[in-house]
């Protein structure tokens, strides 16, 4: 019983416990701060209760989901289809997931107006408490998903006394509920976000002409509370979903490739592990001098996450040696690729989307001939920005494959992709801080416009909140490039899986692209991201319609609301976007359910793996090409209110706000979806094996 | 020397020998038609000038480009790396194909002037001049490709008495010059085409507020050069690379899955000839009443097509029974699915993009909440429309593949997917009649705008053109469906002629999945139809903003323009078009040939096997994605202007013009770039498949 592969895991658990303790303390300390005056108080609780009221109805219809799919998952299990773990581990995949994007999305309500109040104080004091609620989320993420795998590993090991073979295999099928729960508030939070602030915008801003934040738009609350639910809540189910899928899959891969050796499945959970304690150690160096300059805090992030990363890569050696031996070195050399790959798709983003460098420049100066050369420049600049990515990623796979040994034993190979995939997210509990302050930021500085508070505190806020969207496209980078590895290493793993099932050999032998049903699996596959990103955008269009219309109709039938004399109805915009977008969220994350279902009975499981392949591949470039063409629409905005091109108000300018409001659904609803959808569909594919290798056609 | 073979062989080169002489016959026939007025004959003079300069100026660019890589082919064939023929097969195919778009084009601006002519006289004259010009443009491409291939199996068989194995590999290698100069013509003529059309109404319509085709919109002429060059000359190039591509890759799979019988490679060609016939007899059914309407137009032109299609679906019976016997009758069954969804892509892409359908009617609706939405609904719209023909496409070729026994001999089956090609391009001759009058139609119209025809005679052009869209959807659906049929295709036969190298075998031994170079490769072909699409846009925004320019400057600096007084200088403009694009023409056909040859020495063989997978399944599905988003805003906008949601000049119609204004690139340059793009990939690797061999990393 006591031996050194149980105290790894203890180990890892101990890291799980760690997290989320240091975002408890985190979380005391925010709440802390003052919240400000009484209209502060107001405005910060208006937002709470639509957050919150959302959240509630969102977990209601996630729950019917839910029920439906624990009662199908114990038909099969009664079947000898799956084992009786799966359907209870399908609920704590999916509850851990959505406790992730509750918490983050809890302090993120608290933290808003305690920032914009700190902000009066000075921009330090207001980056430590926006900083700290983003890293109270992201420990929350890293520590419930290293919960989640200890806890089940312990129960598996100890309880049931399973082999590591059949723990890994067991552990492959948890990551669906936590993928479909992370879908749908990803869709649903991504539609409510952008329903809420294409609504405000185009009626509060283009129709009435009064400013962003104005108190007297009636969608200025939901717009608010779009922020928390969709970028923070959303984000969190997201990263929760990520986390877990790169580990379990690198576990399931590395029994594979050492032949049931448990220390291969202990290295990427105990790597996650270490993360933690880096990112912890990270997270004391982010704070900044008084008077600071944009520089300084992006200075004081970058600090943060370097340190944490470089900590990472040094003592990722010595663990590697002490686990697995001198000879498997190489897998070392796998998670810096992993975590480079990460660096630099982070750095192409930042190129491609930042005012400070050429695209984005050049994308702002063709609106001086109108919104269609907005649009289409936009589009291109997207579609050109998936190279760069596409390059790294190659490079990355490649390395980690054959480093890892690969060439000899191709198990290995796999195993050092997936491992590459972990050793990027290793540092998410900083990374998702950095990331999630953002949202905060943006949100504080609602509070201060709607509070009346000194112009300058809204200077503040806006420069944390620009700095947001720089740590954002680091972010981005690491979300996408991550959803990659592990969407190929969760290919890697079905494989597997069905390998393991009786006439699941067969069913696999053939998946050269010269079989037909790989071929088509692959067609399949790759158009789903392009459905995807259809269905999505058309629901944040039908959302935002009808925000459009409550909008109007206020503004014309409340008398003295423009005046300030009368106070416009904001819940009823938030019940609006609440109802239009969990409506909307059901169809796109059922598709994502069912076809892969429906395209194993028909394909089998050859058909089964071109899909994911195809699906990886597209939704990775179709991923990028929204978020990069939508970032960078927003940004050009930004630069020519910065007083280029002839700033606010100009033609121009419009012609700029036409491309950031068709960029809303790319960089924010779509885009960031399709990486869940790509992994979803491999979570699917691993807990439906069994079905599809005894029933599918060909 | 006297056998069924050599007669076979005689039927097929009589079979493009009558295809010539028809299209001659025809040619004739559209010249005895008056050119009318004296300003008429100036009008259209101007048009041709512009467009034989146009295409002078390109053959003389590619000329250079063709002399190169001769030079590199005589060079690879020195090192025993190619056979001698290829060199010169490559120049031919180069030669036939732009051949066939400069024929086309010096028909179609003969019968501009004459149509708008003829239609004085009444609806049915004007139908009978265009589609004859069309007929002359299809028979010319039909006759030169098959031409080609039969006078070059002839040298091969008579002259060089090579084996039939040898020809078909030989052959096989020919497609490139056909795709290059297919490329090279689609993406000049595209750019030339849109740049023009854009830069005419962003200032002509938008800015000086003056009705399309005004005779003082200095780049009117340009416009009409700009369909010439790009909707005539471009097709014709494009659709005799995927004819002769189609016909070539089946012969090549024939022999590889009949074991060298010589049937088997003559029963493309054979079809091929059968089709010719068969689409003669069709156009003699495409005359209509006096004052038709336009119902009855259609059922014209239907009537011509689907009469040639049943034609042939009954012939091919016998003809496959005759050359291959009882057991290999599945092959009929896969040219029938072939046939089949040829026609149902169409109908879905008119499904999409139709004014009479509910997606159309749908984006128009958009326009009231401005353009921002219609763009988002034109792009979802677009995503959205690839779910159909991706199932047609996948039923298809697993039908073709399965009927044709791949399920025993895997080459038959691969075999059955090329037939399923050829089928669907059997019927060209007519079906590129009944697309290729569109542009002519709406060259007359503009002669007839500018000459100050009587208004009627504008309508009846315009129901003529109008006309002209709708069969120009079922034509995009036979170029869009064939492209990805022959694009697998030519997969397979490039894994054949792989194989027939010295170590071929074991360089495409593994062409799994899991296979890492697969993988990448996959990645970076898919990448390619996304990179390709953005330079081209970014080509067409290019040349647009010059062309903007050079018409501002005219309108401002030309005295008496605006009043009818002073004449405005067309033929800078053209000669503006010309410079730019073809200037913008050279770097995306670069990169596409250079990129299979750097994949390739990078990847190794089975690299570019994925590369192929990867660019054909993701260039299938932005090529819909492009052409029917573009195709939707283009009707959404005429639908306005039929008077619904506030008509022309409200802001409605504004919304609408800027999605069409989008549109133009992606419906007219970009998306049929791609299909041409798809095909060469595969030719570049094929050619160089000895050298990759040889010289690879991987």
């Amino acid at each position: 019983m006591f031996n050194l592969e149980n105290c790894l895991i203890f180990v890892v658990f101990l890291g799980a416990v760690l997290a989320l303790i240091y975002a408890l303390v985190t979380a005391k300390k925010v709440m802390k701060f003052s919240e400000g005056t009484d209209l502060m108080k107001k405005i910060a609780g208006s937002i709470r209760k639509g957050a919150n009221a959302y959240l509630k109805r969102q977990y209601t219809i996630v729950s019917i989901f839910f029920a439906a799919m624990f009662i199908i998952l114990i038909v099969m299990a009664a079947f000898n289809l799956l084992t009786w773990f799966v359907p209870f581990a399908f609920v704590t995949g999916g509850f851990f997931s959505g406790l992730s994007g509750f918490i983050g999305m809890k302090i993120a309500t608290y933290a808003n107006s305690r920032t914009a109040n700190a902000c009066q104080e000075g921009l330090n004091r207001g980056l430590r408490v926006a900083f700290s609620a983003g890293s109270v989320m992201g420990f929350t993420v890293v520590g419930l998903g290293l919960l989640d795998i200890s806890l089940w590993f312990m129960l598996l090991k100890f309880a049931f006394h399973l082999e590591a073979a059949q723990i890994s295999s067991a552990m492959l099928t948890f990551g669906m509920g936590a993928s479909s729960m992370a879908l749908f508030a990803r869709v649903g939070g991504g539609i409510f976000t952008k329903a809420a602030d294409v609504g405000a915008d185009l009626v509060g801003k283009v129709e009435a002409g009064i400013p962003e934040d104005d108190p007297r738009n009636p969608a200025v609350i939901a717009d608010n509370v779009g922020d928390n639910v969709g970028d923070v809540a959303g984000m969190g189910a997201d990263l929760y979903e990520s986390y877990v899928g790169s580990i379990i899959s690198a576990s399931a891969l590395g029994i594979a490739a050492y032949n049931g050796n448990i220390r291969a499945m202990l290295l990427p959970m105990l790597m996650a592990a270490i993360g933690i304690f880096c990112s912890i150690f990270g997270t004391f160096l982010v704070r900044t001098k008084e008077g600071a300059s944009q520089k300084n805090l992006l200075g004081a992030l970058s600090r943060g996450t370097n340190f944490s990363a470089i900590i990472i890569a040094v003592i990722a050696l010595p663990i590697v040696f002490f686990l697995l031996g001198k000879e498997s070195l190489g897998l070392y050399f796998a998670i810096i690729a992993g975590l480079l790959a990460g660096v630099l798709i982070g750095k192409s983003t930042e190129y491609y989307t930042s005012e400070t460098f050429n695209p984005t420049k050049k994308l702002a100066e063709k609106s001086e001939t109108g919104s269609a050369t907005t649009i289409i420049g936009g589009l291109s600049l997207g579609m050109l920005s998936t190279a760069m990515p596409i390059i790294i990623i190659s490079i990355c796979v490649l390395a980690a494959y054959f480093l890892s040994g690969g060439s000899q034993n191709a198990n290995a190979g796999l195993y050092g992709i997936a491992l590459a995939a972990v050793g990027m997210l290793s540092t998410l509990g900083i990374t998702l801080a950095t990331d999630a302050y953002g949202p905060v930021a943006d949100n504080a500085g609602g509070i201060a416009e709607m509070a009346g508070l000194d112009p300058e505190v809204r200077k503040r806020t806006d420069a944390l909140d620009s700095l947001g969207n720089t740590t954002a496209a680091t972010g981005k980078g690491f979300a996408i490039g991550s959803a990659a590895l592990t969407a190929l290493a969760l290919m890697a793993s079905y494989i597997d899986k069905v390998s393991g099932i009786e006439g699941g050999k067969e069913a696999i032998s053939n998946l050269s692209l010269m079989n037909p049903t790989v071929l088509i699996g692959l067609f399949v596959g790759a158009c789903l991201p392009f459905v995807f990103a259809a269905l999505t955008m058309d629901s944040v269009g039908k959302a935002a319609q009808s925000v459009v219309l409550e909008v109007r109709r206020q503004l014309k039938e409340i008398n003295g609301l423009m005046d300030g004399k009368a106070e416009p109805d904001y819940a009823s915009c938030v019940d609006l976007c609440t109802k239009s977008s969990l409506r909307e969220m059901v169809v796109p994350t059922v598709v994502a359910i069912v076809v892969p279902v429906v395209v194993g009975l028909v394909l089998g499981c050859a058909g089964v793996v071109g899909m994911l392949a195809g699906a990886t591949v597209s939704g990775f470039l179709i991923a990028i090409f929204m978020s990069n063409s939508g970032g960078a629409w927003d940004n050009a905005k930004k630069y020519i209110e910065g007083g280029n091109h002839g700033g606010k108000g100009s033609d121009q300018h419009k012609a700029a706000v036409v491309g950031d409001t068709v960029g809303d659904p790319f960089k924010d609803t779509s885009g960031p979806a399709i990486n869940i959808l790509i992994k979803l569909l491999s979570m699917v594919s691993i807990v439906f094996a069994a079905l599809v290798v005894n029933f599918s056609i060909f």
